[in-house]
């Protein structure tokens, strides 16, 4: 199996509170959306949301954990800067998004904190002075030894 | 925002056996390994493997749910054929990884089925007509309508 992921879905409670969440507080464009699924392109994979009791439904498990609580998974956005991470939470703060750690040094070298979306999936923003991020594409372009 | 995303970390319980898991069972070679962390590079954003518990201190939350159970978030690893997905199907099932749902058509026209890790974290594994793969990168090459 080689290493790749095509697609992250995540469950969700509501799925027009999430849509609502990704497509307008964060301005992602979705590539499709229909009532039940909405998918964004992130840099040639997608990012999926569903319902949490349907996603569970198809996988063959009995039932969706609440979709509050910590699930054991973050999803990271890295910027370039501390400035560019301390602008980011500003701006989301502004639009009401939660705000679970505000930035701040992290002993591995770098500067983080985390947002939750609606059904508390985790996005840590952050800066890693390891990695240049490609500013188009958001992925890693560079991976240098600190 | 833009949508991007540069980093997924799955916790978990036994960072020994989910190395294992990911750099000998899917034989992954990692971009990072140390004690404590383990990075994979797929496709230029990177998979973490941290410890459960680890993680949710670095969140600030109290405690890190059971490690087992639906988290409410899934992987998907697609391949440009039903014959590719049985086959991966078959190859991981040789090599004793927990196969959670058998490959089966699905009611969106593809074909899928999961797998879990030592952890829990599901990956589907699929075929969708809609998206033809990119070989080398596993990135959705082109999303054409059903």
């Amino acid at each position: 199996m080689r290493p790749a992921l095509t697609m992250i879905t995540l469950g969700v409670a509501d799925l027009p509170r999430a849509r609502a969440f990704y497509s307008e507080t964060l301005g992602w464009r979705p590539v499709l959306d229909l009532p039940e699924v909405v998918f964004y392109d992130l840099a040639g994979f997608r990012l999926a949301l569903f319902g949490e009791d349907a996603l569970a439904a198809d996988i063959g498990l009995p039932a969706a954990r609440a979709a509050t609580g910590f699930r054991g998974v973050t999803l990271a956005h890295n910027l370039n800067s501390r400035a560019a991470v301390d602008a980011l939470f500003s701006e989301l703060a502004a639009k009401g998004v939660h705000i679970v750690k505000p930035p701040q040094a992290a002993d591995w070298g770098g500067y983080s904190g985390y947002v939750a979306d609606p059904d508390g999936h985790l996005w840590e923003l952050a800066y890693n002075p390891a990695w240049r991020i490609d500013e188009a594409s958001g992925r890693v372009a560079e991976d240098r030894p600190l």
